[in-house]
């Protein structure tokens, strides 16, 4: 056997069996490794940004990591983005990028360049496989950091660790370490801080955001009027019948006001709410002068079991929670007429079937989509994480991949939509359950709000051009035709209606230009 | 005046005019400062890799730099692979990254990343404007390195120092240091090995590859009987009339069988020749064992004035260059029936104007291009330089924002094309005069031979999944319509003959899908 083969059997040892590919020469003994074994799943994208964000849809819904496969150092460059938002998620991915044998580095060949110096800034872990006896140690290692530090663990393969002879072996799966416990003494703070009656906020992340560990937010909640919040979880299970924290606004004027009541408020899966930008004259750390933080738990705890602890600390284990709605979104009216970003919501809203994961990329045209959200049939969000546009089509395939018995609705913007424009023939070639939505609007709406931020009302020409998409207007159903998508434009609240109804009945992917 | 109004001031003072942009939130006071110079030209890409790839294309054949206004790090890692393709290149271009106000950066908002470690293994020089009064400085530092030293400045400009007040006042361009001397040593050496009568190759690229220098490249061939070689010259004047070189091949055995009997090599802008990859029990090094190699001049010299001295010293002046050939391209025969490759290529080499722009990111269906090139119109080649591909369509784009008044031919994969096929909508907007054929083999051949070279002739499931792009088939005319291109399909000789005159004939962009 050689390194490829030896680095493929540590990957399915471990049960990670989906590979989301874009390779290239460096990496073809991998390939012929992966041909070796059927029972690996490959997925090819076309973009290296379409690999990466699929693994993180898949791996945010399967609850294991994917591996990836890219092309030395510009295709990891291209994969970085949407990394960057997988890091933010605190997705595990074993990303593996082909190098130069080690020996052909010092000629400094057209494609060398500095893989660490790219990969660091979106890893949790780095390593290279310098010979083929290297590989299973740094592929178990790469696994055990993707999964109990949950992030991105990149693993360099160079060709001569892929094509050299390993000694013969069969990997068994790694024993993870156990997760770390969480401190007593912060348990116990929480649980007085609560119990004093100030005004408290917990901030929820990572897996506080599944229902069961919800349910218990909400009983202490309930018990102790604290507040619930939470900023862009990877994935939250949320909907009728389960309790709802308040998501953090984006802008800063309401996100300031959010939490300036707070005396105190306490992290379980979250961080320290903070500005996604500066501006001028406004704050960066969004809690209020003297507000006390505790750390309770991070996403690298047991998280079910924290808030568990602390219902029970503070005798909340049996009261009902709060804040629950039924399925009252069935009810909406219906819209007519001029296609708006409220009227699309209320019919996603109404329409969205139970158990659906909803992939949301929409910025701007949200409409009331997040007010309705508790009154929908239950589903699993998962928002962009990081800020890094261009991460929704292909999360959608990645999360279709890992749950095929799901319906996915991937509500997405023209502009960060085109970004990864690619990943809807990963959608076709997979046959991919998803239903895209396309806002169009035809401009990066989100800029221009932000323009008027920075004091300028009137845009000129050089503002126009850098902010207006609409010369040419991208005609989206001709860009699906040509991955192999099928589509249809909606221009008014009835054509929308009817293809909501059909995109919802097809059994594969589905696109809707929603002309805004 | 603030820093992003004295940024743009330096930038307009060095005459660097074009912006290729793709900007966010932390950008937006540069935005606003842009909007103020309607002098600048500011051309958006949907994508940052169709933003660098333009700068690239741009650069190359203005003979000046452009600036690029990139999103913080994620930004910034979108049009990596391609500021690797420039880097290889040695394109000037001044990359403007945005980056949180200075005070913001302790918070690690969601788009926070460590932009150095992602900037310094694709860029020249990388460098940071903290203040409003820091901008004048840093951003002359950035054209000087950009300029003098040939490649990517990567200027970080943090939101503060954009938005701070900076010290009026009236940038004037900055002085360039001096082209530094070639060593005469070096130019002794030379001259004596190719009056010695023993095999000596001439490496050429950089400036060493237009068509003054080229001619005095010919001369001292025809006197010495020194070969000529290329690798991937960013820019090559080329076609009838005119001295080609030979490009050194990409196969390894072909390349090592091209160098096997000189015994030196003179480096004029050339490097050393190395294998693109390595394989197993082949050679990196493409020269011989024991071969000398006089590193003569480098592309941050005067290569003109070098091959000036060299023939000069030899006494080559007045000497008659030697395999220089007529516009025979033009009396080829018409194809007919299955286009093929080679149906292609003559075609094109017949048709192709005088003073067109050929880009070329073609790789597997090049046909006869290469050996008929010398046979065609005067022409200017850009290639694919890095090796990371996904640069063929934005570097057209560029390159025909840098040349109205000339025709570009994109010769483009589709495979490659994929990569940032958004290109195509900047082309659109910007009217750029591009014909653009798409090889649609719907493949990626030169993977199909590596696996091959890798001993794999069988391909099974995976291999196929990862090596095919034919379920779905990508529809080039759909795509290209979605994005405001016309475009049309060409399945035999005659379509392609008849398209190929019309697109010719456009006074804009036209995009052919060769079915191959």
């Amino acid at each position: 056997m050689n390194g490829a083969d030896l680095l493929c059997d540590v990957l399915l040892a471990n049960d990670v069996d989906v590979c989301f590919a874009n390779p290239g020469t460096s990496e073809m003994h991998f390939v012929a490794a992966l041909d070796r074994k059927p029972q690996m799943r490959c997925v090819l994208g076309l973009f290296e940004g379409v690999v990466t964000a699929a693994a993180d849809g898949y791996a945010r819904m399967a609850d294991k990591p994917a591996a990836t496969l890219l092309h030395l150092g510009p295709g990891l460059a291209n994969g970085l983005a949407n990394l960057h938002n997988a890091r933010r998620a605190r997705t595990p991915i074993i990303n593996v990028v082909g190098d130069h044998a080690t020996y052909h580095l010092k000629y400094d060949a057209p494609l060398t360049s500095d893989i660490d110096s790219l990969a660091r800034p979106m890893s949790q872990w780095v390593g290279r496989a310098t010979s083929a006896d290297d590989v299973r140690g740094k592929a178990e290692a790469a696994y055990v950091a993707a999964v109990r530090e949950r992030g991105v663990a990149t693993l360099i393969l160079h060709a001569d660790a892929a094509w050299g002879e390993a000694t013969a072996q069969t990997p068994s799966p790694v024993t993870l370490p156990t997760q770390p416990d969480f401190s007593r003494d912060a348990l116990k703070a929480a649980a007085q801080v609560l119990k004093g009656g100030g005004r408290t906020a917990l901030i929820l992340g990572g897996r506080a955001m599944r229902a069961d560990a919800l349910d218990l937010a909400g009983r202490i909640s309930a018990a102790t009027g604290a507040a619930l919040f939470t900023q862009r979880a990877a994935r939250w299970e949320r909907g009728a019948g389960r309790v709802t924290p308040q998501a953090v606004p984006y802008p800063i004027d309401l996100a300031v006001e959010a939490f300036k009541s707070f005396s105190t408020v306490i992290l379980i899966g979250g961080r320290t709410p903070v500005g996604f930008f500066a501006y001028p004259g406004k704050p960066g750390d969004l809690l209020p002068q003297g507000c006390e933080v505790i750390e309770l738990a991070g996403v690298e705890h047991d998280l079910f079991a924290v808030l568990d602890a602390l219902a029970g600390e503070i005798g909340a284990v049996t009261t009902k929670p709060a804040g629950i709605h039924d399925f009252t979104a069935r009810d909406l009216p219906t819209p007519t007429g001029k296609l708006t970003p409220d009227a699309m919501s209320m019919m996603v809203a109404r329409a969205l079937p139970e158990g659906a994961i909803l992939v949301e990329e929409i910025l701007t045209s949200i409409g009331k989509l997040g007010s309705l959200a508790p009154t929908m049939a239950p589903h699993d969000h998962l928002p962009l994480t990081g800020g890094s546009i261009g991460i929704g089509i292909p999360l959608a395939a990645g999360a279709a991949i890992a749950c095929p018995d799901r319906k996915v609705v991937s509500l997405q913007a023209d502009g960060s939509g085109m970004y990864t424009v690619q990943g809807l023939w990963t959608q076709a070639r997979e046959r991919a359950n998803v239903l895209t939505i396309i806002a169009s609007n035809r401009g990066y709406s989100i800029l221009k709000g932000e323009m008027r931020n920075v004091g300028v009302n009137d845009f000129g020409r050089n503002a126009r051009r850098m902010l207006d998409i609409d010369d040419p207007a991208l005609d989206w159903c001709a860009l699906a035709k040509g991955m192999g998508v099928e589509a249809v434009r909606a221009e008014s609240c009835e054509d929308f209606a009817r293809a909501l109804t059909h995109g919802l009945r097809q059994n594969g992917p589905f696109l809707i230009e929603a002309i805004l």
